[in-house]
Order: C-alpha cells, then sequence, then structure tokens
C-alpha cells in the first residue's frame, strides 16, 4: 500500500474484514480528475454542499470530452467519481465519533468493496474541458467516472 | 458482442462515438445481482419508482453480507448497479423520441463510458442475503455494485 492509497491501514476494535473475490468482474476508466481545496481527506467536508459549497473543477479527460454536449443545459448533476485512497477490505467500520460499528453498505464511507461515491452538484461553468461546480466534498486529485443529469426529487430547491 | 450484451449495436444518425483507451484503470467487483420483472429493457420504466415501483429483490453476494449489518434502520437506499448489456462507446446518442441528440454525460442513457447506473430505493425488507425494494429500473439479472444509505434531500416525501 502505498502513500497514495494510504488513508487507513488498522483495522479498529469492533471492525471486520471481508475476503474480496480474486478476480474482478468489470473494468472502469478514468474519465477525468476532480480540483477541489483539500489535499487530505481529514480537511473534506462531511458532504457536499450543491448550493453554498466552495467552486470545484471537474476536469474531463480528452478522449471523453464529446459526451459533454449538452451538459449546460442541466442545473444539477450527479457525479460519481473513485475514492482512490480508501481500502475496499472491510465489512463493519467504527467511523470517528460513532457509538458503534456498522456494515460498510449501511454507511456512506469510502471504505466499501466499489468505492464510489456520489454526490449531486450545481453547475456553474461549462467548457468545452471542464466544468465548475458546487457541492463536492473529495479530496483534490480524484478521479471522476460518470457525471449525468441529478434526479434527486428536490435538488433544485434548498433543503430547508 | 455476445446476445448477452447486445442491447444496441447500430449507431444512428446523429451518433458519434469515441475511442476509450487501450488499458482501464480500476476494476469493480459485484456485490450481488438484482432480480426485476423486467427481462428486457424495452420493458423496464424509464425511472424506478421508490414510492410505488413493484417489489425487487437485490440478492447479495455470499462474501459481502457482513457488510448489510445495519441496513434495516435506513428506510431509504442507494443502490448503484451496472448495466452490463450497455454499449460504452458513444459520444453523442439519439435517444428514441428525442428532438436531437446529446453528449452521453448530457443523459441518463446506460450507454456512456462507465455504465453505472444509480436509483433511489425504498427498503422494504431487510434479509441476511438479501433485501426487497422498491424504485428500482434495470433489467431483471443486472449486477450490483453498491448499496448506501440515501442522501437525497427529499427522499423521504412523495414529490408532487
Amino acid at each position: 500500500m502505498t502513500s497514495e492509497r494510504a488513508d487507513r491501514t488498522e483495522i479498529r476494535p469492533g471492525e471486520t474484514s471481508l475476503t474480496l473475490p480474486s478476480v474482478a468482474d468489470e473494468q472502469v476508466y478514468f474519465i477525468g480528475r476532480i480540483r477541489t481545496p483539500w489535499a487530505e481527506r481529514r480537511d473534506c467536508p462531511r458532504a457536499g454542499d450543491p448550493h453554498e459549497g466552495p467552486l470545484c473543477t471537474v476536469e474531463i479527460a480528452e478522449p471523453f470530452r464529446p459526451a459533454l454536449a449538452g451538459i449546460e443545459r442541466h442545473q444539477f448533476l450527479q457525479a460519481l467519481y473513485w475514492m482512490h485512497r480508501a481500502r475496499r477490505d472491510l465489512a463493519t467500520q467504527a467511523p470517528h465519533g460513532a457509538a458503534a460499528s456498522a456494515g460498510s453498505f449501511s454507511l456512506r464511507s469510502p471504505i466499501r468493496p466499489n468505492p464510489i461515491a456520489s454526490s449531486t452538484v450545481q453547475l456553474v461553468e461549462a467548457h468545452p474541458d471542464r466544468l465548475v461546480v458546487r457541492g463536492l466534498d473529495c479530496v483534490d486529485g480524484t478521479p471522476l467516472i460518470d457525471i449525468k443529469p441529478d434526479v434527486c426529487p428536490n435538488a433544485g430547491t434548498k433543503p430547508t
């Protein structure tokens, strides 16, 4: 495990690991890279804010840029990204501040068999090679794996 | 392209393809399998309904079952699944019924570089090896890649 993938290596009391399959089932392409103000996970907000979060930039890799056509028509987008620093082998986890451990599927922790995060973001600027958005919560340099119109029924209104 | 991955092979007028990278960046494990009433994509609803959609079953593969601990505390979950029958190489698409083509990232079409779908589902029953939910929209047998508590600010209320 390199420093690039080293957010957490210890297993805490109450946590259990699982044995991942020896062979994976499918493959993912990184379609871009997310630029945020946060260099380390401890600096990141607990969840992004599509209304008042800081501006972040979603850079789209060259082969995938034509697929952005028409993106400017959507005010709210769903971004999927790969939490590349997280371990993948915990069945139960004891997050800091939690009273007890819980299954990885009962948490939105980055630690999960497929470390995919989903955030609703507000589109502020669309360029041919990048999007400026609000609502992300990840470390600078996180790989992007998908972006599409959001469907959260209330994303367009500010939660009260 | 086998019949298992053959939802669409032609390129329609107005559509363009992209060249996928020769090497993928990361690997995905299928953590389970989704059982729905729809055998073919043409039978599927356009979007799932977590309130009134039919009951579907999310089967969790054996190695991943311990990660369900505590899932019953969440009424609404976010399911991520792999649209295994979709091609991945279209930059722009002309969906049936659309007036013009649009970039793949401007659509929620299954056709995208990483064919990952996201749905909000309502948890109806939690078992050690499976979840019964409402809100899915995919063909029977679709591979599950993640499930976690939903964060859509309004998922718990019925859209009006």
